[in-house]
């Protein structure tokens, strides 16, 4: 029994797709303070051109450069796995296959596109990246990126992750980063906050100012900022991870995938997974795409498309996307790189084009599920991941009920050892299940109500 | 540029290779109490026949079950990788290629033989496995291994350490594992040594006695005990990892290799990566096999070829071994799997028949030698690893200093995810060299003067 499907770096896909060439309704664009559409030079202190062309390319493939291929091959391709045990367990007559981005030296997908951004930038001529993180994935990921390109990376690090989680600081520090706690007295915005508020414990709305603030001021403009998930160009970084399961799909002959699973936070890895698939499913093919999200954040379950800021403190355009309001603070889950507001706007618009089926799962039953799959599969989950888990189970029990032998693919976005609080917590019995206030949720939601609407247009109204 | 080069699971090896049918002089066999050779039956409390069958085997290769075969497989192959960026900041003629340890779930070597090991139990009809673990990377492995095969796992965790790596345990109970700190109450070795020292940080020693009391007094039989390196059978279980590699450096026409490293505590891991390498130099292969430990616990370098216990309160047989002394307690180096006082008899048998040249090295030269490997080749190595990457570095300067084209091979067994603690002390300016005191080496070498020698007898005399 095969229990894995790998590929040569020969074999691995030398384009990245692009869905903004598919959908059936077209893009809506970012908007800015005046409430119109925002011109390419208008981000170009914050982002290099060659990626703010790319975050605007109506082009459908996209040539993956020589020089990002050669730091990608350190860990991919990477290999698609068969769950057999998962399967006799649930005694289910679905077929359950992961994607297993675990393996890359950070430990999740998100180098995916931390190699690519910090690619261009370097092309562009930059020297520096500033970045924000919550949890830590993605600043490991950019730091890791840069040092090995011989950039230079600067992390602001919400305070109370900084503080409880000392190890991913370490990391970072490890591949070169340099890592500092936010609000912090390195930028206006930092000291401004912590005059008025010296023990905040930080936010990812912050961090993210602070890090734009830094980079567009630095008079040598050499610095720019790194955004790991939400804009296009990070979805388009990602779908290496659906392409090359596609080519292990057909190496072991199957031939029609019926559920694709993945988590959603701003959607840079259930993107990665699922864009390719959304690509079948537009020609003709039948195939249920769900993205999942925590039960306590449900952005794409629950909240409205709208035009929204995609930070906190309103310093970003306002994009298109399914938003519980830039001000809305989710219940602390240990999922922390799924808190997230908003959605991505390209995933935004396939739930508005009726192309994905949404879904949100509670915690506990999302640490139920990592459980299992440790046991089973012997990988312990990253937290977020542990959604996609729970959403897969779910889905061959069903297949189990109605006696379907269904083809079921996860994304196995990250491993979870940085991040084991949760689990431990789970074993001690004090793992709450966090179910969202709906006054919470309602009061946030009327904050928005005033912001501009997208564009519903169907093809043919085009 | 190839950066790695991977195998199909066609392609795995299908036999271990035994390094005890090809050493020149003869095995040393295990001592009783009585000095004599032990007999199998004396061991069948602790370990199942299978296991202690192929312990002592004479057979070259010896089959791997194609149960074993099925677990590797979701991990093995594990990729060959060159490091291209480290030769070339090094501005060395060396080819440096290291064997990817690091990407198992675990993120070491050990599941290895903890897969084997739990199989054969198994199959013995065995239910239950006790084991110590110190640093944690052992009881992890075998927590893993045995929740994929459905047996109990027990593991006595050297209470600093469990005080120290709360996460370790959380590993371990996420894959069903039972973890208690040592001593304990569950063992009269445990409630004896609380009794008299209730304060006691523990030791791998007492850890050890723990676990094979709990084995030996399970009335029903169905318990045995399991260790993670030292016994041949050990070694055996890893040659996986050296297989591997010659397939991998044959696909890519490296036909001789100069260097072979691997860093050594108990050997396990040196051994995998090495021992199908000695094969080859006793066969008139011109090869430089290099075993590296901590210069604090020089047990390869500093220590008498003698019999000795394999545990500080003598419970296990003697063996023949470079041994510092069953008591001798290294200073704290952040590399807990290196703090061996012996080191495999199968290795020291070989450092004794001139077929090794080992290697110890200070903590912060592994250090340096591991931050300058992430920031090169992007993998955070565990600190039992970085003394592999260290002379690895040596030999690739010395080949850039004789202006020579070598070829350098080492064994990277592990990620350091779980264990930045020492990276942090680095950053912080506090990691300690932890020089090993002259005075303590020798009392403890004095304390083991009057134990038997091994025969010393050389191919011709036999």
């Amino acid at each position: 029994m095969q229990q894995k499907v790998t590929l040569s770096e020969k074999e691995m896909p030398r384009q990245w797709y692009n869905l903004a060439a598919d959908l059936p309704s077209p893009i809506q664009p970012p908007l800015g303070p005046d409430g119109q559409p925002i011109k390419p030079e208008m981000l170009e202190a914050v982002f290099p051109g060659n990626l703010i062309e790319q975050e605007m390319s109506p082009q459908r493939w996209i040539d993956i450069p020589e020089g990002i291929l050669e730091i990608l091959y350190r860990w991919r391709p990477t290999p698609l796995q068969r769950a057999y045990t998962l399967e006799k367990i649930l005694d289910t007559p679905a077929r359950i296959y992961y994607k297993n981005e675990s393996v890359s030296p950070p430990g999740s997908h998100k180098p995916n596109t931390a190699v690519a951004q910090a690619w261009y930038n370097k092309e562009f001529g930059i020297k520096k990246l500033t970045t924000e993180t919550g949890a830590g994935q993605w600043g490991s990921a950019l730091s890791f990126a840069c040092s090995l390109l011989g950039l230079e990376a600067k992390i602001y690090m919400v305070r109370i992750s900084f503080d409880q989680k000392p190890y991913r600081k370490t990391m970072m520090q490890t591949w070169g980063g340099k890592c500092v706690p936010s609000p912090s007295e390195e930028t206006q915005t930092g000291r401004d906050i912590l005059a008025k508020h010296p023990d905040t414990p930080g936010s990812l709305g912050i961090a993210i100012s602070e890090a734009i603030e830094e980079a567009v001021s630095d008079k040598s403009g050499q610095t720019r900022y790194s955004l790991g998930s939400v804009l296009n160009h990070v979805m388009l970084h990602q779908t290496i991870i659906g392409l090359e399961t596609k080519k292990q799909l057909e190496k072991i002959g199957v031939k029609k995938v019926d559920s694709v699973i993945g988590c959603v936070g701003g959607g840079s890895n259930f993107a990665g997974i699922a864009f390719p698939f959304i690509y079948d499913k537009i020609n003709g093919s039948d195939i249920d795409i769900i993205p999942v999200e925590p039960q306590s954040c449900p952005t794409m379950t629950r909240a409205p498309y709208v035009y929204d800021h995609g930070d906190t403190a309103k310093m970003t355009p306002l994009m298109a996307m399914h938003s519980l309001g830039h001000g809305f603070i989710p219940p602390p889950i240990h999922a922390g790189g799924l808190r997230y507001h908003g959605v991505a706007p390209l995933i935004s618009q396939s739930i508005n084009d009726g192309l994905l089926t949404p879904e949100a799962i509670h915690q506990l039953e999302c640490y139920e599920a990592a459980m299992t799959f440790a046991r089973t599969e012997g990988i312990i989950v990253a937290p977020e991941t542990s959604h996609a888990v729970a959403s897969a189970i779910r889905q061959a029990k069903r297949a189990k009920e109605e006696g379907k032998e269904k083809v079921i693919l996860f994304n196995l976005s990250g491993h979870g050892l940085m991040d084991l609080l949760g689990y431990q917590k789970y074993f001690a019995g004090e793992l709450e299940d966090y179910a969202l206030p709906e006054e919470d949720l309602k009061e946030s939601l009327r904050s928005i109500e005033n912001l501009p609407k997208p564009q519903k247009m169907s093809v043919s109204e085009v």
